[in-house]
């Protein structure tokens, strides 16, 4: 009874378990990294399942593939695309920086897979070889760079930005039932002009929508792949246009516009353009910090906070105070925030050390991307639903809080000048008296003028 | 016989330097801000004059401001423009988190030298008051943003990308010099297939021409100005139109297309656009970073480093080490993309942390922004104009590598296949001997064969 | 036939997995958090359970907890504590910032297991109830903190400090070994006066040596432990005593030297602690990242680099390059090293975020710091391990560029002056010649002279 | 009438101002690195002096250095330690990595005032050269780091400490003022459990103190000097003993504790020391962020914040809104807070970079690690100063949001149990009554009882 069968590679056989479709090199990275928790992310996967079956099309139709082998490649890529093996992806994040071993884990599963499906025997790489025939016109120096953009895209397009999208339009939502709302604004933590609800909304909602615009901005540089480049950029033993028709390929696969990148030198040795992404994710990171954040100080009470906004209530806050009810939605955004914000940290640095040819902080600045993307868009969608969109304004609150203002003042301070209207709040704030009282007796004002011109209604916008 | 005057606020009267235009309120905030050593920048200053003489513009078209005023204050704003003033701006960074102080600052030596103009008595208030007049229609939270964008955009245009354009192009002129020269490729450090050194160089200039392409894909956010929010955002003491006419003022008096930004809660609340532009920023610093590192790796010796570029030689380079020569253009690269990573990280912080209406980070964030936008553009210029321009190949040493590397085996692969190719390799390195020897040796081949198949000439792209 | 079974909490009854002990509380974060792939680590959850441990037999021993509840709960939590449970703490990192969730899964699964142990029904909190028993004493303000505390201390002791003691007695260990092979030296990278490959290899260890002496510094504070702060740190509800009691408890556990912290108020509100080790973690990576860099370097080749190194070879390095083996346990270990410099950046952002009485950024940093401890142990583990024990020194070629290094020039200066010994290395350079060569043509030193003064062997120390 | 005078190095002559003492390289330096606004910070410049003048003082010792050559060396470096030369280092912080110029700096004005004070011609070189006497058993490469150090520890001495010390002096006096004062907790920005205002200011101090304890753990690091490593950290063309002697002479010129570093090529291949020490100055700022940003909102107002303390009235707070006042010392210190984040960062990052012998990040390393130092020093003092001793506590608000608080119900539980204490807290939330009322209400306890039970003077510590 036998629960391993051997595999080898130039160093040699090594038993693999007899389940599993993978071979000898992935298992002596199994054995050679034995380091941290962190896999290889899904998506990155199920992307180096399209590399590899893009590949194999495209060397069908250039007939440097013999099309039965190719069928068969197609056939075991397409399986890992739809995540029939992700079991059979076990190596860490923290393995040779090119990913040449998760290139190799996807060349040998689907070399296996296919001898299988050709009825040959697995592990004896006939008539399938991980290397001759499903790395055919490959490098794991294009490959893995390849299968990171593809990943990363696919990620912004079904994670980050449906999260992104919901949180703008939740916001948008809020802004346009909050229009009528009044309130006093804040500046310096301290009281000032109003403004209302909706008002200060629009400005959340606004900086998400940026935010959306932002990520758009960066995903050209995402769309462009470095497929062809092979080992070092020249494209050795590629054909000429091969690199086209494998993006062709990709986009038809995937359905996003990948194209060849202009310049595969660039491809492989830096990864600007995720690290440009990173940045973009970073700011909207730091948008919905402040959001969060704000809305969590603008529902803070019950009692004894700002109480403005009443936040739904989800679940028990506490272990210890009974009946406790905590804004956590909006800490588990915030963390998500300050976590995205650490990773844009260690993106950059790993995207500006690369050697010559090559950067080899792959699967590192692929984990760290593809994390803040699917956090982002996660925590976004999980805080505009059960946070955002059941907020209410707690508007006797919010009325009581506006009329006291002293800052209202500043309405007066076009009519009786600026130092005196310094004068009246300073005098109010001292007596804790109200700005009329004191305007009027401190002779600036008469009552009637002072209830035509300080009126909160036309204090937020311009004068028409 | 006095040197000071007295001038005063609504805390009191303080003295100021006779020599000085400055105010009550900026005297208080050198008292009051006894921190470090870094001032305002001068941009910022110079953008201020910016804002004060387009807004007194617009207060005089609409008949606001008295036209004698607000001649004599566009007169002065002009004049901080062209940097007259730039020493009556003492006030450090770390003030008000709104530049409140230096919005002031502003106000005051422009009303003081208003007041001069025509003919009043400097400290007076009479007949230019700082707030009624050159602050009417302005507050802090709108007018110190939007000196921020335009300082920002002022040198984003005339330092950071003539530096970037000027590398792009000294990138470009050396591939093309370089285009012939066929050389080693390095992976991992190691040795790896040929390319040309032309093509190596190309790469570098690739990610600079994407780099100002990314810096340019951030601006749209940077040209929306503030302006016309006020205190919270409303426009609270403003005209309807005013935000599009002080825009349309300030694009004409710069040259750059400002406009005003579609939502003020946004602009005064958050500087996302800022934050955005720090991650291109740090992007392109990034892509210096390993520029130039390789650079200085490749012309590493003169006699025991890889030594296949010759760097000219600027100054001595060792207080003991007599004839030694340093990269010295490289490191001081190194060092600001180094500095601007930093920097980014700062702004990403204080970008995330503002509370309801206000982002109280402002002088703080100008400052790291504009500090790396000015160590970028000087240092790429100073980098290529020192250093990369003169570099010259050592085609002998180059020559010579490339020859002896193992990796052109490559080529064989498709012909003998991985595994054969793999022992050829393999037993050349171990025997100290060459590809051709061993591969005949092993029978996988014929010289002739091999002489056809392994040309490095043949090497450096697809196959036609 | 059920799979589920009803549990509550204050906010309704909920179906859970009948094959898990977790209760409504869990349950509910599963459902209101689905955000993210990273669960909470297991270090968390066996640290949870020597919290629940220790403060039982404290309860105990007080007589505040029946003697029969309180070993039930003590035995289920040690079973918590030997990973029997480690499937049953199923939320993620990203939930409450207080960790409440996690606080209270262990509180579900330690009732329901010792409601199991004594006979009741689970689910019924009877006879022991989550939060009155399981939870006796405690707030998730100070729980989930101290296991934090202890988590950390529990890895930094098993992974960290072996890791890093490994690869300083490893670095030693070659320092001894090739303590007499003189080299070239570098700086700038470019040649500079001798040293020995031992002396090289000193400084790598020196530099370990300190960072474990770094981590020992920062370990006094994260021994300090919050448990008996409950709610808001000012211990309302426990005992006089009771925070030394569970500390004590708790170090008897664990074997490590817990002690109370001397203010519950900082230990709740912040996590200084942790973010002082975090910075000791970025440092010693920032060693390993030199090191690692500096050996891949001086390995590079196998024919067009350094090559002063023989670098162990342990798998194929490319799927395209046949033969090709590349450094790369220096690559895991270098992407760990730029992945805990972004984890640090988290860290520090995250606790400088605190409100008030509590920082509600627990499980986002203790997920942070356990994974920097966590991937720093086993990549120097891994690096010392399969790299640099196996390291040779490639002694002619070392041999080689000494000798012919124009930097031994520097031995001359205090014989014929810094300016005359700069025209010597200049011209050799120049005529591509040797220094003795140049010394003697200029005239500035006989060749006896030179022999005895120009001897790399008395140039690696000062003089007697 | 010549207002230059020639001076030369090896690559020339050159022209330099005739009012200054400074030579040809200063002066290439000039020319070469037009890069930023940043120059070599004061606190560098003293300590090349203190180098200076412990090395000369070793070499006439040592009769290495003749005796009248000596004294005039040490006399004008000690010129140079008093500030008498600051306006002759204009060299900027971009330039070699190594500080060589800065080094060369000191050598050359230090030269041509003893050639002055010993009668000769300045530039002549005669009779002190400054490389052959001012830098005589040195390189650059142990100097500037010295140097680095020497900075370091003397302005972490006379800035850093003793602003960090006025702060915590300040907040344990704020907490003694306060001890009695009984206030509502906040946890998740939610009302909690009361605490004293004391209690909670001791919270501050307590992160204060730890953060000097961390700075203290961090210089014995710093006291070690490079000194005597000379060129790669073998100290060649010293003497033995070298190391200690000046680090003796510099420890009596400075009154710190220096000594002579255990291993030199750790001292110039790494500046770890520096790099943990920044994550302790990170630390503090964290500490110091949280510390601010909580007064700021607990003095948020005048009439619609949290308003329980009354916050110093330093200026003017707006340009528009008469009569605003903001919390602008807290402002001051979290921008000083966040920008050391940056710093952090940035440190961490060249601290990473050596290579081999020599780690070519010295100017950018410490300029950034001086501004943490002096920041933090300054903006702590100041907050200390103007905000925090002026802090009143607003007894009657605190009073009013403490007796309100539902979370008084905490107290209840281990009477009523956890379930039933909620049923109290949500009853009266929902109704806006009080926990009396409905504990009563629903039959858990009599009045007497709860008054017994449920007293804040008896919530803030555990029981006796």
């Amino acid at each position: 009874m036998t629960q391993t069968r051997s595999e080898s590679d130039s160093f040699g056989p090594l038993d693999v378990p007899a389940d599993k479709y993978w071979g000898a090199q992935t298992q002596r990275s199994i054995m050679n990294f034995p380091i941290g928790w962190e896999r290889q992310p899904i998506a990155i996967v199920r992307a180096l399942g399209v590399v590899k079956q893009a590949c194999a099309q495209a060397n069908k139709v250039n007939g440097t593939l013999d099309a039965r082998l190719a069928d068969a490649i197609i056939q075991a890529a397409g399986e890992v695309i739809e995540g029939k093996f992700d079991d059979n992806f076990p190596l860490v994040v923290w393995q040779t920086g090119s990913g040449t071993q998760s290139n190799m884990n996807a060349n040998e599963v689907i070399a296996n897979r296919a001898i299988e499906i050709l009825g040959g025997v697995i592990g004896s790489k006939d008539p399938v070889h991980p290397n001759d025939h499903c790395n055919m016109g490959q490098s794991s120096n294009d490959t893995f760079p390849t299968a990171m953009h593809i990943a990363t895209a696919m990620s912004v397009r079904d994670v980050l930005l449906p999260g992104l999208e919901k949180l703008a339009q939740g916001l948008e939502a809020k802004s346009a039932e909050f229009k009528d709302i009044i309130k006093i604004g804040r500046t310096h933590t301290q009281d000032a002009t109003p403004l209302t609800l909706g008002q200060e909304f629009s400005g959340y909602a606004h900086q998400i929508r940026q935010g959306i615009a932002r990520v758009h901005a960066c995903m050209p540089g995402i769309y462009e792949l470095a497929q062809g480049g092979t080992a070092v950029g020249t494209g050795l033993n590629t054909r000429a246009g091969w690199g086209e028709q494998v993006a062709a390929n990709m986009a038809q696969i995937t359905g996003l516009p990948f194209v060849t990148a202009p310049n595969k030198f660039e491809s492989l040795a830096a990864h600007d353009a995720m690290v440009f992404l990173s940045g973009a994710l970073a700011t909207v990171a730091g948008s919905a910090y402040k959001i969060a954040n704000d809305i969590r100080f603008l529902g803070s009470g019950p009692r004894s906070g700002l109480g403005e906004l009443i936040l739904p209530e989800n679940e028990p806050g506490s272990s210890i105070m009974p009946g406790k009810v905590n804004p956590t939605q909006a800490e588990a955004l915030t963390q998500v925030a300050a976590h995205v914000m650490g990773n844009d940290a260690a993106i950059k640095f790993a995207g500006s050390q690369g050697h010559f040819e090559l950067n080899v902080y792959n699967p590192m600045m692929a984990y760290n991307l593809l994390q803040s993307i699917q956090l982002l868009g996660d925590a976004t969608d999980s805080f505009t639903e059960r946070m955002l969109l059941g907020i209410q304004a707690n508007e006797p609150r919010i009325e009581k809080l506006m009329r006291e203002s002293l800052m209202l003042v500043t309405a007066l301070a076009p009519e009786i000048g600026y130092d005196n209207a310094t004068k009246v709040a300073k005098t109010a704030h001292k007596n804790g008296t109200t700005l009329k009282e004191e305007a009027i007796a401190l002779g600036f004002i008469d009552a009637e003028t002072f209830d035509r011109v300080v009126r909160p209604e036309e204090m937020i916008g311009p004068k028409a």
